[in-house]
Formats: C-alpha cells, structure tokens, sequence
C-alpha cells in the first residue's frame, strides 16, 4: 500500500509516526471513511464538511485547504492500483506536550490510507444479523456529533456482536433508546414511513445516513426521526444499516430473532448505487 | 529521550509506529501515567494491575508478564537520566485488519516513555483554580473503569478550563453530580470525614485515590463516598485533587469563586510524599 502522511506518498513501511503522536496517547483526532467507486472518492466534499466540523470543535488546526486534501485524496488513489477500495483519512493533533492540554501540539498528523472494499459484488445487498450490545451509549453527548478517534464503545460492541455470531452491532443509549450500529446508522420502515433515531439520541450524523433521507425524500416517503427501543424493532416492515464501505445492508435477525424485510430496501440500495455510479465514474 | 518500544530501548527519533495501529486510528488501547522518584516507580504493581483490568476488558493481549514489564521500566528510567519524573506506560492493539472488529489483530504495542516531572518542588502543596466542563461524563459507564486512550472529554475538559485561566477542569456527569477532575480523582473535607464521588458515578479508579483512601483510613477519617452536587463543594472545609504525578493539589477556586482550604489537605499531602520517600529509595 502506498500511503499519504502529511501530504507526501510513502510505502507503507515507511509511513510511521511518533509514539508520542497524541492520536496513539489519546485519540486526540477525527477520521473519515469513506468509499472510492471507479477511481473515485464518492462524496468527499461531504466528509471533509463533516471533518471541518470535528476540527472545529476540537479545536484541532491544519495547514491544508480542501482542494489540498481533494489532491491528497486523488493521489492516494492514484499511486494504489485500488479502484473499489475504502479510504480512510485521519487527522491528529500530533506531538505536543506531555498531558492532556492541547496546547502548543501545532503540528498535526495526516494519513490517507486505501484499503480494498469488502464488498462481494457492488451493488449486491447484504443480509445482516444484529447482536444488541451490552455497552450504553451515552444519550445527547456532545462528542457523538464527530467522527472522533474515541471509538472503543464502537470496538468493544462489535467484538461482542461477534461472539454471538452475528455481522454488526446494535447500540443502545443510556435512556435504552436505539441509537446506532458500531459502525453504521440505523433506520427501519413501516407502512409509507422511514424512521431513524434522531441525533441527539447520540447517534454519529453519517454521510450515508445524510444520503439515504435524501432518497428516501426523493421518493416521497415521510421521514420520521423517532426515539424506538429494541423491541419495537421487530415490529417494523423492514430494518437497514447504512454506512459509506456498501451502501446499505438489510437487518435481518436481531439477537437471534427474525426481522421483517421488505423489497423497498433493496430499492434504496439500489438507488444508492445507481447514485454512487452517476457521480463516480 | 530513549524509549521502550516493545521491550527494546530506542532513541526518541526511532520509537515510531505504524499509521496502521489501532491505537492512531481508534484509541484502542490502555495506559498509565504514575511518578518516578529517586529513579523508582511508584507503585508500579498497583499501575500493572489495573492494566491488567483493562486488557482482561479489552480482550488485549500481550505476551510480557509483570516481571518482563518491570524490567522494561527500570531500563527505561536507567537509560535516561531522570530520577525524577512521570513514566507513561502505553499499550495498544496495535495493527489488524481495517475496521471497529479486532479480530485478527494479535501483535500489541508496548512503548514506555519518561518525561521531566511538572513539580516546582517535590511535596510542595500546589494551589489550582477550578473551572466546570460544559461537557457532562456519561454516569454509570462501564468503560469509565480502565485506563483507555479514549481521553477526547478529559482534552476538551482541560482546554476549556484553561482557556478560562484555571489549572484543572472540574467534570460533571450526566446526572449532575461532581465525578472527577480531567487528569485527577476529586475529593472534599467536611468536619470528621472525608468524600470523594463513588467510582459508578464515572470517575476512573485512580491509583493515587485508592492510596488517599488508605492515608485516610489511617487517620481514622471518616470516609464517604457521595454523590455532590457542583454548588455542594463551596460548603466544604476544603476540596482537593489527588493524581500520581504530583499526590495531592488543594482547590482553591472553582469557576473564579473560593473554596475553602484546611491544614488536613496539606497533612494529607506531606503523608503521600512520606510514603513516596519511604517506598522509593
């Protein structure tokens, strides 16, 4: 893999950091992943948007513009003989002082790394079966606005999810709220409705979440952000999980359960590829 | 600055990482921060212990017992000559497959680091201003009780408060109550006892707390582990943070209003450092 660390191209061997960079001490950054279709990073305007607002809020400075990232971004590709891949780009704060105060750590750290798409075939939707996680998500938590390097809750539902045999983990909040796959957005469907947690209940504001309520929009659906609990789950038409690697994947089973599916899912899946393919090419 | 990185002792410009590990991209990872005096760490078992919590949480393995983790330590503070200082102890999961699942990733990062101890003077009673995070720590969470590299709250936390001209954030939980402060455990002093909040409120069991407890029992104080509200600490005979790199630091203000300040806080402080002196030498 060739690597972009702060701007240059690196073989992988080479693209290392310090061991006092305050990503590795604390999680002290922000990242974005997101698919790359035919050579090209589909929506990365969207992200880098998203990842401004993490820098805000952290108040996490960089020397580069977007147009430079874009060129980053291009680059990496490039260099990678990887057009159906996955990028991730994270920014740091860097080195700075021992401790906790960001204060004087003014060079932060960039990496845009390629990594090949999961996916079997695109465009081909997933069947997904869903382990409710025991970790609680704390509900209307500031941090949950940002893609943050903190992603342990993440880490630890999905290897729960795992164990149990199951693709992904659903996460609850601390009001026992449904509140988001570790590393997807939730939504689900009844009768001519199209429901997804709302925000607040500290779920993180996905590009592809954004994606899906405009098609979902587009086709006249009402759209509802609404607060379910676990069990209301099994009584909707239809569950999906929405994350920018595959699009869309159908929830079919939670904790061992039937869920119900319906052919709109693969409708929307479908229109997000055909999405993906007008804009990537 | 020579470094422990995986058990081998290395130049500071040496100890670097891959962008690929799972402490950089996630946070996923333990560690400790504890003193060094007279070129000995302080209660380094105590520290190893509760690493061991957190890996036996994390489900992170690592092929060096306690023993092999000592001697690691004694050759970092022998390789650089600083007798005193604060030793971070950091250990990640280092690199695996992309993605939250950290299945597969099996090869952990170790590194140990030494760096000058903020003290003016040691045993010195340092005087802190206090300013009240907006952020409020989830109550009741699980992850509360490791060491992780997840410290996104507590940076926020020590910006805000800094950037208010105090020395240490006070945080709140989601309840409201006093939990801790960024880097250090929190407690009060009122008639015959002492308080501190219960850990469930979401403070991380410090291992310089634990010792204050011990301290006070000795004392024959009266110890209380309560739920405080933020305006509950002016009413304290004093209020006072305790964190392994320097013991004990009295609060004298909170949010530019004074707190009450007893002799027992500075008793308290000069025993801590008696014990330090005893233990280290």
């Amino acid at each position: 893999m060739i690597i972009n660390l702060n701007g240059r191209l690196v073989p992988e061997a080479a693209a290392r950091i310090s061991v006092l960079d305050r990503g590795f001490l604390y999680g002290d950054g922000l990242f974005e992943s997101l698919r790359v279709a035919r050579g090209q990073p589909f929506r990365l305007s969207q992200h880098l948007q998203r990842l401004r607002r993490g820098m805000a809020h952290l108040k996490l400075l960089a020397p580069w513009n977007d147009q430079e990232l874009a060129q980053f971004a291009r680059e990496t590709v490039a260099a990678n003989n990887l057009p159906e891949a996955v990028m991730r780009i994270t920014l740091t704060r860097g080195v700075g002082p021992r401790g906790y105060s960001p204060k004087a750590a003014n060079s932060p750290t960039l990496t845009m790394t390629l990594h090949p798409a999961q996916l079997i075939a695109p465009g081909e939707l997933e069947h997904w079966k869903l382990h409710t996680a025991a970790l609680r998500l704390p509900a209307d938590y500031e941090l949950a606005a940002y893609k943050t390097c903190n992603k342990l809750p993440q880490i630890l539902a999905r290897a729960e999810a795992e164990e149990h045999g199951a693709d992904e983990a659903l996460l609850l909040n601390t009001a026992d709220f449904v509140t988001e796959g570790a590393a997807s957005n939730i939504f689900w469907m009844n009768g001519a409705s199209c429901g997804t947690p709302p925000l607040r209940a500290g779920a993180l504001p996905g590009v592809t979440r954004e994606i899906i309520l405009e098609l979902a929009a587009q086709r006249k659906w009402e759209l509802i952000e609404q607060n379910l609990t676990r069990d209301q789950l099994y009584q909707q038409d239809a569950v999906f999980l929405t994350l920018s690697t595959i699009g869309v994947a159908a929830a079919v089973a939670l904790d061992g359960q039937p869920l119900k599916l319906s052919p709109r899912v693969g409708q929307l899946h479908a229109a997000y590829w055909e999405l993906v393919n007008r804009e990537c090419r």
